[in-house]
């Protein structure tokens, strides 16, 4: 039985992906997973460009890349976040990854000695939890408020212990949908700077706001980082495709250097055909033109699901989200939204059961995660209803037993 | 000073890197890097398949896939392995891994924990040793023979202590070139099963091999792995193209699990896109009708090389590689083969030293890697012209300076 590694057999399958693997390839409304509406996706652009650069790059796109990331996107990623209010970056501060996962992994692989405290948001990202875990870290949630998570916490953690690192996601954070204040951000890289710890700034969904806010208020963390203590992530599974596994990470120049070496051996560099279509993708202007679209897609969506809640499970108390992909739902009293799972998915309704994202100790299973980023509005509504309709049913059913033993 | 991890202040960037930095982007006859002829790259073929992908399939291309991989292409890997003589391979036996040094750190991952020992050959990948150091194992070298490494030395070891795994590379190991016979394949399959360690095998090279041997004679070591002991590894980055990033591990269905929750964390899943575009491209009949070319091609470059040296470095001690892409050529006496790298880039010839290939606690410096692989057959004989004149001044210098002390 040590046929493993001490580490392999503590292994745990992550909670989406019993919920996806239980879905795949089965005619599903699923709100379970963060996925982009797949007609979003550029189809066209990008075979006119694959076929492109295939013809006339070819032997660069098919041949072995430089492990930190194709040269032209380095410069492109550079342009495109200084106008988003981080200035000052050179190549030499990025390094392009195969996704927001592996970005996580990487600068985890960096920081995280078995044992270190790290501090993430409470409700957060389990795919985050799962790569600090892995490597022995003891991982305490920050509670998140309606502005962000609760600063409060955590000067009393820092002050207490020093972390290693405070995981944030700034931008309509997965899974509790929220928008950071700006002042909460300031403060959070000051506390970096006083207290020594990293930040690590995942901003997924900061393209994604909705029109009741103005871009201005998704300026990432990262430019408020006169420290330098700020290690920032930005994907293009989102805004672009996830089939495509191209994301970018911008930090202090000796940061990146180490993080190429811990890439160079996790797999020697991202795919420098699917880089390079990103590259085009960007510099030929359709990226900077879909992000309207996206925004108003995704808005129409948002709204579609506000008023369905509203209509079919008025109960429950949520913050409306102001961008991203979810809505984070706590249900009444002890309900427990596992229970809901299986008679939701045998109706082919899909959704994540909360409990899975807190990271404290005593883990509320009244949650629920939501995602209005893959279905249209008339899915979204009628899946909905019929999941308002089970949790009335599974309030009866749970009242009606508590009577039975009662009486 | 305590910023990042115990692990990340002992990283090392790796000898071939450092090469490959110093020539990026340069006007460079290459013998460094494994790196397959760009002009065998399928541009058209991939060409016209990504435009109908993204076209017809695009929703699924571009879409998040599942961790295990895109299922026709494992069901394609498995029929493909089977015709290599790895028979009863099912879906649960198959995973794609994005290139083989990630299959090599999900493994590694998977069964290393720190203190342990592994077992490679010597001289070997450092790529792998890499992977396997950074988790904390205690690597030996094997130390290999003209037919496989020396079993003698391997009984012996795994008497003493019971080694996590071995990894070997049957077919035309990268540095040695070397073939390993079918003897002594099935002689390590069953030590593992005697002496209950795993044998990790990498099969980059299994389809490049000469007209003076056969297909049989590549068999995998998996083909004779009656105790489930060994876990495979293929690569599309030498047959197909680097860029893509595609590769395959077949392994008892455990084992497969167990990578599945470690590569979720890792990054998730491999390009859907990629892996359609190799799907297609095997499935097509496009990779079987390639490979009698490239088989052609190397060859000519070997022979090429191969006269190249007798004429040039004719002192030198050589096993001429079957197939692969690599000399791996001994220097006679103390030549340290570190002195000629600087002259030779300057010359504008890179090759690889041979020192940081080996396991031993004592490297010898006289070993030089040279791929045949990039460069055409004219650029291969001037090439190695002027590395044998360099290698002559340099040993007149180093007689000159010896005299100068001694007189």
């Amino acid at each position: 039985m040590d046929s493993y590694s001490q580490f392999a057999l503590h292994l745990q399958p992550s909670a989406i992906r019993a919920v996806s693997k239980a879905i795949h390839g089965k005619k599903v409304v699923s709100f379970a997973g963060g996925m982009p509406h797949p007609g979003s996706f550029p189809h066209e652009e990008l075979a006119a460009i694959s076929a492109e650069i295939l013809t006339t790059h070819g032997a660069e796109a098919l041949q072995y890349g430089q492990t930190q990331g194709y040269a032209p996107l380095l410069d492109t990623v550079g342009k495109y976040l200084a106008g988003r209010g981080i200035t000052g970056l050179e190549s030499k501060n990025l390094l392009i990854a195969a996704g927001s996962q592996q970005a996580l992994d990487l600068v985890a692989r960096l920081l995280i000695d078995p044992g270190d405290l790290v501090l993430m948001e409470s409700p957060g990202y389990p795919g985050a939890s799962a790569a600090f875990v892995n490597l022995g870290a003891r991982v305490e949630g920050i509670p998140v408020l309606a502005d962000g998570p609760d600063l409060d916490v955590l000067e009393a953690v820092v002050r207490r212990e020093r972390p290693r690192f405070f995981y944030v996601t700034p931008n309509f954070a997965n899974p509790a949908g929220v928008l950071m204040s700006r002042e909460k951000r300031r403060r959070i890289a000051e506390l970096a700077t006083l207290h020594n710890f990293w930040v690590i700034e995942d901003d997924a969904y900061g393209e994604l706001f909705f029109s009741e806010i103005a871009s201005a208020d998704t300026v990432p963390l990262k430019a408020f980082d006169s420290g330098d203590r700020v290690i920032y992530m930005q994907t293009f599974s989102k805004t672009i495709a996830p089939g495509l596994r191209v994301a970018a990470i911008a930090a202090p120049a000796q940061v990146i250097q180490l993080i190429e070496t811990i890439k160079q051996v996790a797999d020697m560099f991202t795919s420098s055909f699917t880089q390079m279509l990103v590259n085009e993708f960007i510099v030929r202007g359709y990226f900077a033109a879909k992000l309207p679209t996206l925004r108003n897609l995704y808005q129409g969506r948002r709204d579609a699901m506000d008023q369905a809640l509203r209509e079919h499970l008025p109960e429950a108390r949520w913050v409306t989200p102001k961008g991203g992909f979810f809505f984070w739902l706590e249900m009444s009293g002890d309900f427990d939204t596992q229970t809901l799972l299986a008679p939701a998915l045998e109706s082919g309704i899909a959704f994540m059961p909360g409990e899975s994202f807190y990271l404290s100790a005593k883990r509320p299973t009244n949650a629920i995660r939501l995602a209005y980023s893959r279905e249209p509005e008339a899915l979204i509504a009628s899946g909905i209803g019929k999941l308002g309709e089970l949790a009335n049913v599974a309030r009866e059913l749970s009242q009606h037993a508590e009577t039975s033993i009662v009486g």
